[in-house]
């Protein structure tokens, strides 16, 4: 039977392989270069709408496995050092989104000046409206807000091990590391409440998301999910690059 | 020739072995009764100051040692899924320190009550003063400040990764995960700012720490430092517990 560690690898796996078969077919729609506007709105919009459920799927499946094993997810083995070092409670910050759409407004616009001037090229991310941002700017705000009061309880849940009970029951004992029926009830009191702020964190990812999408046209949301999808895979094998540099398998 | 992660990990064990002889050290000095109160303040005054100068050389090898491979600090294979899961930059909270003052001070008030009340036990953490409660009340806030500022810092240098260059990168580049000399340069960028930040996070838990032992006596900077010492230890083998459990070496 698999451990509980080999379903939780499994269940990452799985979600590497979907985000490269939803990339290709996110790269490829971008590619295509419909005449009837309306139907390739229509696609954007369906392979935006297939990227969120995947997502959704993909945190209720991990969130039903931390039940039973969360620490495993705060730094997988599975993830490269280099992504480690990045996570915010088990995954990446919601704000990073905003970061990269910031990110992909201003260099579309600095590559594609002289045809913007002309007015050929439509609807990408570098021909994204004031209004846009002003909205992204709110939800950045609100994001932010979010992530910090997060933060804060992970940070005092993180410091409940230093409190009664379990820091006084490891003085008491007598050898380093006896087991301790009050200590594992501390501890497995204290799992769960990690894997109910994992599952705050993934649903503030979530909706970030969904909240980013709905103020970006359907061809710039799937222009921000292909490069969103593409950066986590390009810092998955950076990552391994860098493993190997150092001596990690 | 070891390789960075093998340097890195040989580090760690020599800490871990540390903290095992001192642990041993104050638990016996706490254990004798000297008559000459003179003479047992002396010990205690220099048992601590081992354990800062032992805490500050082993902060300055990994320091040293960070500059060329931080990233593997932030979730270290040799911690256990437990230990990773309550990281903060690569080490503990330092307002860990204050909250297990807290937790020893109560739960020695309550354990020895009836011989607080008749004056028979001096000097440990159940005897705090008001004095003293009111200093520590003061390091908690300047501590958590500080600790909020850095975690601050962190969050911008995670959200580089989705700015300029990396994202833009990535994003036009041919094949996924394709090496680029220009994402290897930001990248050992990113490495040198985190490998800056461990250094200010070390810096704050040595200050924090040496902070406190100034305000405890002596016999109360041992008492502590042997409950950090133990709690810590614990949570290392209550780790591998637990690590083993779910299927994790």
């Amino acid at each position: 039977m698999a451990s509980d560690n080999q379903r939780l690898q499994c269940c990452f796996q799985e979600w590497m392989t979907t985000q490269e078969q939803e990339l290709s077919e996110l790269l490829q729609a971008l590619n295509l270069k419909e005449n009837d506007v309306n139907s390739s709105e229509n696609t954007y919009a369906k392979l935006a709408e297939k990227s969120i459920n995947s997502f959704q799927e993909y945190i209720d499946k991990r969130n039903q496995l931390s039940r039973r094993d969360v620490s495993g997810l705060f730094a997988p083995s599975w993830n490269t050092a280099l992504e480690n070092s990045l996570l915010w409670i088990a995954g990446c910050r919601p704000s990073m989104y905003i970061r990269l759409t910031y990110a992909l407004c201003g260099s579309q616009v600095e590559l594609h000046l002289p045809e913007i001037l002309q007015g050929l090229v439509r609807g990408d991310l570098g021909q994204i409206s004031a209004t846009q941002l002003g909205k992204i700017n709110d939800l950045h705000m609100k994001t932010m807000k979010e992530e910090e009061r997060l933060s804060n309880n992970l940070a005092s849940l993180q410091e409940n091990i230093a409190d009664q009970p379990i820091a006084v029951i490891a003085k008491r004992l007598c050898r380093v590391g006896e087991s301790s029926g009050d200590v594992d009830l501390a501890l497995d009191e204290h799992k769960s409440s990690m894997a109910s702020m994992l599952q705050e964190a993934d649903k503030l990812r979530l909706s970030t998301l969904k909240e980013l999408l709905g103020i970006l046209t359907p061809v710039q949301g799937v222009d921000f999910l292909a490069a969103s999808k593409k950066l986590h895979l390009c810092m998955h094998e950076w990552g391994k690059t860098r493993d190997h540099r150092h001596g990690r398998n």
